[in-house]
Protein backbone atom coordinates (compact mmCIF):
# COMPACT_ATOMS: atom_id res chain seq x y z
CA UNK A 1 0.00 0.00 0.00
CA UNK A 2 1.14 3.26 -0.27
CA UNK A 3 1.22 5.40 3.09
CA UNK A 4 0.79 9.44 3.09
CA UNK A 5 2.97 10.82 6.03
CA UNK A 6 2.39 14.24 7.67
CA UNK A 7 6.04 15.58 8.95
CA UNK A 8 6.83 18.34 11.20
CA UNK A 9 10.31 18.60 11.98
CA UNK A 10 12.62 21.91 13.48
CA UNK A 11 14.99 22.41 10.72
CA UNK A 12 17.62 23.93 12.80
CA UNK A 13 19.99 21.15 12.56
CA UNK A 14 19.58 19.65 9.63
CA UNK A 15 20.91 20.21 5.68
CA UNK A 16 17.33 20.34 4.71
CA UNK A 17 14.73 18.21 3.39
CA UNK A 18 16.86 16.30 0.31
CA UNK A 19 19.06 13.40 0.35
CA UNK A 20 22.50 14.43 0.61
CA UNK A 21 25.93 13.02 0.08
CA UNK A 22 26.90 15.52 3.14
CA UNK A 23 25.36 16.69 5.66
CA UNK A 24 22.28 14.81 7.90
CA UNK A 25 18.99 15.61 5.64
CA UNK A 26 15.00 15.19 7.31
CA UNK A 27 14.28 12.69 4.22
CA UNK A 28 17.82 10.66 4.79
CA UNK A 29 16.65 10.81 8.96
CA UNK A 30 12.84 9.54 7.59
CA UNK A 31 13.89 7.02 5.50
CA UNK A 32 16.42 5.44 8.03
CA UNK A 33 13.31 5.17 10.71
CA UNK A 34 11.19 3.56 8.04
CA UNK A 35 13.71 1.30 6.79
CA UNK A 36 14.21 -0.46 10.48
CA UNK A 37 10.96 -0.52 11.21
CA UNK A 38 9.65 -2.18 8.29
CA UNK A 39 13.27 -4.20 7.52
CA UNK A 40 13.71 -3.27 4.05
CA UNK A 41 14.89 -0.29 2.65
CA UNK A 42 12.48 2.52 2.10
CA UNK A 43 12.01 5.52 0.05
CA UNK A 44 9.81 8.52 0.18
CA UNK A 45 8.60 10.93 -1.89
CA UNK A 46 8.68 14.35 -0.38
CA UNK A 47 5.83 17.31 -1.71
CA UNK A 48 7.99 20.12 -0.45
CA UNK A 49 12.21 19.96 -0.72
CA UNK A 50 12.80 22.59 2.51
CA UNK A 51 15.85 24.17 2.74
CA UNK A 52 18.95 24.47 5.42
CA UNK A 53 17.38 25.23 8.83
CA UNK A 54 13.86 26.07 7.26
CA UNK A 55 10.90 24.31 9.65
CA UNK A 56 7.80 22.52 8.69
CA UNK A 57 4.43 21.70 10.68
CA UNK A 58 3.10 20.07 7.50
CA UNK A 59 5.45 18.88 4.93
CA UNK A 60 3.82 15.63 3.03
CA UNK A 61 5.56 12.15 2.13
CA UNK A 62 4.46 9.02 0.83
CA UNK A 63 6.20 5.45 0.11
CA UNK A 64 5.41 2.24 -0.51
CA UNK A 65 5.35 -0.85 1.90
CA UNK A 66 3.60 -4.32 2.45
CA UNK A 67 2.81 -4.03 6.23
CA UNK A 68 0.40 -5.69 8.88
CA UNK A 69 0.82 -2.62 10.72
CA UNK A 70 -2.50 -0.24 9.59
CA UNK A 71 -1.53 3.35 8.28
CA UNK A 72 -3.12 5.06 10.66
CA UNK A 73 -0.78 3.91 13.49
CA UNK A 74 2.73 3.71 11.61
CA UNK A 75 2.50 7.17 12.98
CA UNK A 76 3.48 6.11 16.42
CA UNK A 77 5.86 3.25 16.03
CA UNK A 78 8.20 5.51 13.90
CA UNK A 79 7.83 8.32 16.34
CA UNK A 80 9.18 5.89 18.66
CA UNK A 81 12.08 5.75 16.28
CA UNK A 82 12.61 9.56 15.11
CA UNK A 83 14.58 12.20 17.10
CA UNK A 84 12.83 14.97 19.27
CA UNK A 85 13.02 17.25 16.16
CA UNK A 86 11.12 15.05 13.82
CA UNK A 87 7.79 13.89 14.42
CA UNK A 88 5.25 12.25 12.47
CA UNK A 89 1.52 13.66 12.97
CA UNK A 90 -0.39 11.56 10.81
CA UNK A 91 -0.17 8.88 8.42
CA UNK A 92 -2.88 7.43 6.35
CA UNK A 93 -3.27 5.13 3.39
CA UNK A 94 -3.58 7.00 0.02
CA UNK A 95 -4.21 5.78 -3.59
CA UNK A 96 -1.21 4.25 -5.09
CA UNK A 97 -0.81 6.28 -7.47
CA UNK A 98 -1.04 9.50 -5.44
CA UNK A 99 1.76 11.65 -5.97
CA UNK A 100 2.89 14.68 -3.82
CA UNK A 101 4.41 16.93 -6.27
CA UNK A 102 2.21 15.38 -9.46
CA UNK A 103 -1.43 16.67 -8.01
CA UNK A 104 -2.64 20.26 -7.54
CA UNK A 105 -2.43 21.69 -4.15
CA UNK A 106 -2.42 24.93 -2.09
CA UNK A 107 0.52 24.81 0.09
CA UNK A 108 0.54 27.38 3.14
CA UNK A 109 4.32 29.35 4.35
CA UNK A 110 4.93 31.36 7.10
CA UNK A 111 7.58 34.03 7.40
CA UNK A 112 8.74 35.07 11.09
CA UNK A 113 10.07 38.54 11.93
CA UNK A 114 10.71 38.99 15.33
CA UNK A 115 10.50 42.88 15.39
CA UNK A 116 11.85 44.52 18.77
CA UNK A 117 14.90 45.75 20.21
CA UNK A 118 16.87 42.84 21.95
CA UNK A 119 16.53 39.39 20.60
CA UNK A 120 14.27 36.77 22.33
CA UNK A 121 16.52 33.62 22.94
CA UNK A 122 13.63 31.75 23.47
CA UNK A 123 12.05 32.26 19.69
CA UNK A 124 15.77 32.43 18.01
CA UNK A 125 15.13 29.12 16.28
CA UNK A 126 12.16 30.33 14.41
CA UNK A 127 12.23 33.58 14.07
CA UNK A 128 14.45 36.24 12.07
CA UNK A 129 15.29 38.94 14.82
CA UNK A 130 15.11 42.49 13.30
CA UNK A 131 15.62 45.63 14.88
CA UNK A 132 14.73 48.11 12.71
CA UNK A 133 10.43 49.17 12.99
CA UNK A 134 8.52 47.54 10.55
CA UNK A 135 5.21 48.87 9.72
CA UNK A 136 2.77 46.03 8.96
CA UNK A 137 0.25 48.21 7.26
CA UNK A 138 2.63 49.09 4.63
CA UNK A 139 3.88 45.71 4.44
CA UNK A 140 0.31 44.14 3.61
CA UNK A 141 -0.17 47.05 0.82
CA UNK A 142 2.98 45.62 -0.81
CA UNK A 143 2.43 42.31 -0.55
CA UNK A 144 -1.33 42.95 -2.00
CA UNK A 145 0.51 43.27 -5.22
CA UNK A 146 1.93 39.77 -5.15
CA UNK A 147 -1.68 37.67 -5.20
CA UNK A 148 -2.90 36.13 -8.55
CA UNK A 149 -1.20 34.47 -11.29
CA UNK A 150 2.14 36.50 -12.42
CA UNK A 151 5.90 35.96 -13.78
CA UNK A 152 7.35 35.69 -10.03
CA UNK A 153 11.25 35.31 -11.99
CA UNK A 154 12.34 38.22 -10.02
CA UNK A 155 11.42 36.44 -6.35
CA UNK A 156 13.39 33.39 -7.71
CA UNK A 157 16.92 32.37 -6.60
CA UNK A 158 19.00 32.51 -10.09
CA UNK A 159 20.55 29.05 -10.11
CA UNK A 160 16.57 27.74 -10.26
CA UNK A 161 15.69 24.51 -12.77
CA UNK A 162 12.10 25.15 -13.33
CA UNK A 163 11.33 25.72 -16.95
CA UNK A 164 8.18 28.11 -16.05
CA UNK A 165 8.15 30.89 -13.46
CA UNK A 166 4.18 31.42 -13.55
CA UNK A 167 3.03 30.72 -10.41
CA UNK A 168 -0.58 31.54 -9.00
CA UNK A 169 -0.23 32.98 -4.85
CA UNK A 170 -3.93 32.59 -3.37
CA UNK A 171 -3.48 34.89 -0.54
CA UNK A 172 -0.84 36.55 1.17
CA UNK A 173 -1.77 37.89 5.45
CA UNK A 174 0.35 40.15 7.17
CA UNK A 175 -0.24 40.31 10.46
CA UNK A 176 1.32 41.52 13.91
CA UNK A 177 0.83 39.69 17.19
CA UNK A 178 3.04 41.25 19.84
CA UNK A 179 6.43 41.70 18.33
CA UNK A 180 6.24 39.12 16.19
CA UNK A 181 4.94 40.18 12.58
CA UNK A 182 4.33 37.10 10.39
CA UNK A 183 4.09 36.47 6.66
CA UNK A 184 1.26 33.71 5.72
CA UNK A 185 2.03 33.24 1.97
CA UNK A 186 -0.79 30.23 -0.01
CA UNK A 187 -0.11 29.27 -3.00
CA UNK A 188 -0.03 26.75 -5.83
CA UNK A 189 3.59 26.22 -6.08
CA UNK A 190 6.21 28.23 -4.90
CA UNK A 191 10.15 28.98 -7.26
CA UNK A 192 13.53 28.00 -5.12
CA UNK A 193 13.68 30.89 -2.34
CA UNK A 194 10.20 32.59 -3.14
CA UNK A 195 9.00 33.17 -0.16
CA UNK A 196 12.46 33.91 1.45
CA UNK A 197 12.29 36.98 -1.71
CA UNK A 198 9.09 37.98 -0.58
CA UNK A 199 9.67 38.59 2.86
CA UNK A 200 13.36 39.54 2.24
CA UNK A 201 11.17 42.36 0.26
CA UNK A 202 8.43 43.45 2.31
CA UNK A 203 10.89 44.23 4.78
CA UNK A 204 12.49 46.46 2.78
CA UNK A 205 8.65 47.91 2.54
CA UNK A 206 8.06 47.42 6.20
CA UNK A 207 11.21 49.66 7.66
CA UNK A 208 10.81 53.04 4.46
CA UNK A 209 13.58 52.00 2.06
CA UNK A 210 11.03 51.13 -0.69
CA UNK A 211 7.23 52.09 -1.26
CA UNK A 212 4.38 49.23 -1.23
CA UNK A 213 3.53 50.25 -5.18
CA UNK A 214 7.48 49.24 -5.96
CA UNK A 215 6.56 45.55 -5.48
CA UNK A 216 4.46 45.72 -8.50
CA UNK A 217 6.89 47.19 -10.50
CA UNK A 218 9.84 44.87 -9.04
CA UNK A 219 7.23 41.76 -9.98
CA UNK A 220 7.66 43.61 -13.68
CA UNK A 221 10.66 43.63 -13.92
CA UNK A 222 11.28 39.79 -13.64
CA UNK A 223 14.91 40.31 -12.77
CA UNK A 224 16.03 38.76 -9.41
CA UNK A 225 18.19 41.75 -8.77
CA UNK A 226 15.17 44.14 -8.59
CA UNK A 227 13.43 42.30 -5.38
CA UNK A 228 15.13 42.51 -2.16
CA UNK A 229 17.19 40.17 -0.20
CA UNK A 230 16.71 36.38 0.59
CA UNK A 231 15.41 36.49 3.91
CA UNK A 232 17.72 34.25 6.18
CA UNK A 233 16.15 30.41 6.32
CA UNK A 234 15.38 29.99 10.05
CA UNK A 235 12.19 32.19 10.16
CA UNK A 236 10.35 29.99 7.64
CA UNK A 237 7.95 27.35 8.22
CA UNK A 238 6.22 25.38 5.88
CA UNK A 239 2.28 25.08 7.82
CA UNK A 240 0.44 22.76 5.86
CA UNK A 241 -0.19 21.25 2.48
CA UNK A 242 -3.91 20.65 0.86
CA UNK A 243 -4.27 18.55 -2.29
CA UNK A 244 -7.22 19.49 -4.84
CA UNK A 245 -7.65 16.07 -6.04
CA UNK B 1 27.90 52.08 40.12
CA UNK B 2 25.46 49.97 40.59
CA UNK B 3 23.77 48.40 37.46
CA UNK B 4 20.97 46.43 36.75
CA UNK B 5 20.08 43.97 34.19
CA UNK B 6 17.34 42.15 32.47
CA UNK B 7 17.98 38.94 31.16
CA UNK B 8 16.48 36.99 29.06
CA UNK B 9 17.60 33.35 28.32
CA UNK B 10 16.21 29.81 26.66
CA UNK B 11 17.05 27.66 29.42
CA UNK B 12 17.09 24.18 27.84
CA UNK B 13 21.43 24.22 27.53
CA UNK B 14 22.28 25.18 31.08
CA UNK B 15 21.88 23.88 34.56
CA UNK B 16 19.89 26.63 36.40
CA UNK B 17 21.00 30.35 37.04
CA UNK B 18 22.81 29.52 40.08
CA UNK B 19 26.67 29.05 40.37
CA UNK B 20 27.44 25.32 40.60
CA UNK B 21 30.72 23.50 40.66
CA UNK B 22 29.97 21.27 38.04
CA UNK B 23 27.35 22.22 34.86
CA UNK B 24 27.61 25.52 33.37
CA UNK B 25 24.54 27.79 34.29
CA UNK B 26 23.22 31.31 33.23
CA UNK B 27 24.76 33.02 36.14
CA UNK B 28 28.43 31.64 35.41
CA UNK B 29 28.29 32.69 31.42
CA UNK B 30 27.07 36.38 32.59
CA UNK B 31 29.65 36.65 35.43
CA UNK B 32 32.30 35.25 32.78
CA UNK B 33 30.91 37.94 30.06
CA UNK B 34 31.18 41.01 32.42
CA UNK B 35 34.19 40.19 34.05
CA UNK B 36 35.40 39.95 30.61
CA UNK B 37 34.21 43.44 29.63
CA UNK B 38 35.17 45.11 32.54
CA UNK B 39 38.81 43.45 33.16
CA UNK B 40 37.76 42.68 36.42
CA UNK B 41 35.70 40.20 38.24
CA UNK B 42 32.26 40.61 38.77
CA UNK B 43 30.14 39.04 40.61
CA UNK B 44 25.91 39.03 40.56
CA UNK B 45 22.96 39.28 42.33
CA UNK B 46 20.23 37.22 41.00
CA UNK B 47 16.80 37.83 41.99
CA UNK B 48 15.19 34.37 40.88
CA UNK B 49 17.22 31.52 41.06
CA UNK B 50 15.71 29.35 38.00
CA UNK B 51 16.21 25.62 38.03
CA UNK B 52 18.09 24.13 35.06
CA UNK B 53 15.96 23.93 31.64
CA UNK B 54 13.43 26.66 32.81
CA UNK B 55 13.42 29.70 30.67
CA UNK B 56 13.22 33.66 31.03
CA UNK B 57 12.42 36.72 29.01
CA UNK B 58 13.03 38.90 32.34
CA UNK B 59 14.96 37.89 35.19
CA UNK B 60 16.82 40.59 37.21
CA UNK B 61 20.73 41.11 38.03
CA UNK B 62 22.13 43.35 39.75
CA UNK B 63 26.31 44.22 39.99
CA UNK B 64 28.70 47.39 40.72
CA UNK B 65 30.99 48.40 38.27
CA UNK B 66 33.39 51.44 38.10
CA UNK B 67 33.24 52.01 34.53
CA UNK B 68 32.73 54.96 32.01
CA UNK B 69 30.41 52.73 29.63
CA UNK B 70 27.29 54.38 30.36
CA UNK B 71 24.71 51.81 32.35
CA UNK B 72 22.05 51.89 29.57
CA UNK B 73 24.71 50.51 26.88
CA UNK B 74 26.24 48.31 28.88
CA UNK B 75 23.54 45.81 27.47
CA UNK B 76 24.91 46.62 23.71
CA UNK B 77 28.68 45.64 24.99
CA UNK B 78 27.99 42.91 26.81
CA UNK B 79 25.48 41.00 24.45
CA UNK B 80 28.14 40.73 21.85
CA UNK B 81 30.07 38.68 24.84
CA UNK B 82 27.09 36.38 25.33
CA UNK B 83 25.99 33.28 23.50
CA UNK B 84 22.93 33.55 21.59
CA UNK B 85 20.67 32.00 24.10
CA UNK B 86 21.23 34.18 26.65
CA UNK B 87 19.95 38.16 26.02
CA UNK B 88 20.57 40.92 28.10
CA UNK B 89 17.33 42.89 27.32
CA UNK B 90 18.16 46.25 29.39
CA UNK B 91 20.56 48.17 31.51
CA UNK B 92 20.02 50.12 33.76
CA UNK B 93 21.83 52.39 36.92
CA UNK B 94 19.97 51.67 40.23
CA UNK B 95 20.35 52.70 43.90
CA UNK B 96 23.89 51.28 45.14
CA UNK B 97 21.49 49.44 48.18
CA UNK B 98 18.91 48.12 45.36
CA UNK B 99 18.82 44.23 46.38
CA UNK B 100 16.11 42.37 43.96
CA UNK B 101 15.59 39.80 46.39
CA UNK B 102 15.35 42.29 49.14
CA UNK B 103 12.92 44.30 47.87
CA UNK B 104 8.72 43.75 47.52
CA UNK B 105 8.33 42.58 44.27
CA UNK B 106 5.66 41.19 41.92
CA UNK B 107 7.17 38.14 39.78
CA UNK B 108 5.19 36.48 37.09
CA UNK B 109 5.32 33.04 35.51
CA UNK B 110 3.73 31.09 33.24
CA UNK B 111 3.70 27.58 32.70
CA UNK B 112 3.03 26.14 28.96
CA UNK B 113 1.30 22.87 27.61
CA UNK B 114 1.03 21.94 24.58
CA UNK B 115 -2.26 19.98 24.37
CA UNK B 116 -2.65 17.86 21.62
CA UNK B 117 -2.35 14.48 20.00
CA UNK B 118 1.66 14.49 18.69
CA UNK B 119 4.56 16.60 19.40
CA UNK B 120 5.26 19.46 17.97
CA UNK B 121 8.77 19.55 16.90
CA UNK B 122 9.21 23.69 16.64
CA UNK B 123 7.38 24.17 20.68
CA UNK B 124 9.01 21.30 21.86
CA UNK B 125 11.88 23.48 23.83
CA UNK B 126 9.60 25.63 25.61
CA UNK B 127 6.31 23.72 26.04
CA UNK B 128 5.48 20.76 28.32
CA UNK B 129 3.93 18.12 25.81
CA UNK B 130 0.66 16.11 27.10
CA UNK B 131 -1.46 14.06 24.76
CA UNK B 132 -4.65 13.43 27.29
CA UNK B 133 -7.26 16.37 26.54
CA UNK B 134 -7.06 19.02 29.23
CA UNK B 135 -10.24 21.04 30.08
CA UNK B 136 -9.04 24.91 30.76
CA UNK B 137 -12.30 26.06 32.36
CA UNK B 138 -11.93 23.45 35.11
CA UNK B 139 -8.27 24.20 35.33
CA UNK B 140 -9.27 28.10 35.76
CA UNK B 141 -11.48 26.91 38.67
CA UNK B 142 -9.16 24.83 40.80
CA UNK B 143 -6.73 27.29 40.19
CA UNK B 144 -8.90 30.39 41.47
CA UNK B 145 -8.58 28.40 45.42
CA UNK B 146 -4.53 29.33 45.20
CA UNK B 147 -5.35 33.32 44.80
CA UNK B 148 -4.62 35.24 47.90
CA UNK B 149 -2.30 34.42 50.70
CA UNK B 150 -1.75 30.93 51.90
CA UNK B 151 0.43 28.45 53.25
CA UNK B 152 1.57 27.03 50.12
CA UNK B 153 3.20 24.14 52.07
CA UNK B 154 1.74 21.29 49.53
CA UNK B 155 3.42 23.22 46.70
CA UNK B 156 6.37 23.28 47.87
CA UNK B 157 9.65 20.61 47.50
CA UNK B 158 10.25 19.44 50.65
CA UNK B 159 14.17 19.65 50.24
CA UNK B 160 13.56 23.64 50.73
CA UNK B 161 15.51 25.86 53.06
CA UNK B 162 12.38 28.74 53.59
CA UNK B 163 11.68 29.60 56.76
CA UNK B 164 8.06 30.04 55.95
CA UNK B 165 6.00 29.03 53.04
CA UNK B 166 3.18 31.61 53.18
CA UNK B 167 3.44 33.64 49.76
CA UNK B 168 0.81 35.57 48.05
CA UNK B 169 -0.47 34.39 44.61
CA UNK B 170 -1.97 37.94 42.95
CA UNK B 171 -3.44 36.18 40.15
CA UNK B 172 -3.49 33.02 38.00
CA UNK B 173 -4.83 32.96 34.92
CA UNK B 174 -5.34 29.78 32.42
CA UNK B 175 -5.86 30.60 28.72
CA UNK B 176 -5.94 28.59 25.89
CA UNK B 177 -4.83 29.64 22.53
CA UNK B 178 -4.52 27.02 19.67
CA UNK B 179 -3.11 24.07 21.33
CA UNK B 180 -1.23 25.60 23.92
CA UNK B 181 -2.57 26.22 27.39
CA UNK B 182 -1.07 28.48 29.76
CA UNK B 183 -1.06 28.85 33.26
CA UNK B 184 0.39 32.45 34.16
CA UNK B 185 0.94 32.97 37.56
CA UNK B 186 1.75 36.46 39.53
CA UNK B 187 2.93 36.47 43.70
CA UNK B 188 5.19 38.22 45.88
CA UNK B 189 7.60 35.22 45.93
CA UNK B 190 7.57 31.46 45.44
CA UNK B 191 8.77 28.66 47.12
CA UNK B 192 10.89 26.12 45.62
CA UNK B 193 9.41 24.24 42.49
CA UNK B 194 5.81 25.88 43.63
CA UNK B 195 5.17 27.19 40.59
CA UNK B 196 5.39 23.77 38.49
CA UNK B 197 3.62 21.61 41.39
CA UNK B 198 0.66 23.82 40.84
CA UNK B 199 0.78 23.25 37.15
CA UNK B 200 1.02 19.58 38.21
CA UNK B 201 -1.52 20.10 40.11
CA UNK B 202 -3.81 21.40 37.48
CA UNK B 203 -3.16 19.10 34.99
CA UNK B 204 -4.78 16.49 37.24
CA UNK B 205 -7.51 18.87 37.38
CA UNK B 206 -7.87 19.40 33.47
CA UNK B 207 -7.68 16.03 32.98
CA UNK B 208 -10.37 15.00 35.78
CA UNK B 209 -8.84 12.94 37.65
CA UNK B 210 -9.90 15.42 40.36
CA UNK B 211 -12.33 18.09 41.29
CA UNK B 212 -11.49 21.84 41.13
CA UNK B 213 -12.34 21.64 44.76
CA UNK B 214 -10.26 19.28 45.83
CA UNK B 215 -7.35 22.28 44.89
CA UNK B 216 -8.95 23.56 48.19
CA UNK B 217 -8.83 20.39 50.11
CA UNK B 218 -4.54 20.42 48.73
CA UNK B 219 -4.23 23.86 50.29
CA UNK B 220 -5.40 23.23 53.62
CA UNK B 221 -3.14 19.73 54.15
CA UNK B 222 -0.34 22.01 54.05
CA UNK B 223 1.51 17.99 52.37
CA UNK B 224 3.51 17.87 49.57
CA UNK B 225 2.15 14.59 49.28
CA UNK B 226 -1.58 15.84 48.71
CA UNK B 227 -0.72 18.31 45.53
CA UNK B 228 -0.03 16.51 41.76
CA UNK B 229 3.73 15.96 40.61
CA UNK B 230 6.14 18.57 39.66
CA UNK B 231 5.45 19.33 35.94
CA UNK B 232 8.60 19.03 33.71
CA UNK B 233 10.64 22.46 34.18
CA UNK B 234 10.99 23.27 30.25
CA UNK B 235 7.28 24.19 30.61
CA UNK B 236 7.99 26.95 32.43
CA UNK B 237 9.16 30.27 31.66
CA UNK B 238 9.65 33.38 34.02
CA UNK B 239 8.03 36.23 32.26
CA UNK B 240 9.20 39.13 34.47
CA UNK B 241 9.41 41.26 38.18
CA UNK B 242 7.89 44.46 38.70
CA UNK B 243 10.05 45.81 41.64
CA UNK B 244 7.28 47.87 44.01
CA UNK B 245 9.65 50.45 45.98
Amino acid sequence: MRVCLTVAYDGTKYHGWQLQPNGITIESVLCQALSDLFGEEIQVIGASRTDAGVHSLGNVAVFDVSTRIPAEKISYALNQRLPADIVVQESKKVAGDFHPRRCESRKTYEYRILNRKFPDPTRRLDTYFYYYALDPMQMRKGAAYLVGEHDFKSFCSIHTAAESTVRKICSIDVTKEGDVIAIRVCGNGFLYNMVRIIAGTLILVGNGTIAPERVREILEKRDRGAAGPTAPAHGLTMIGIEFLE
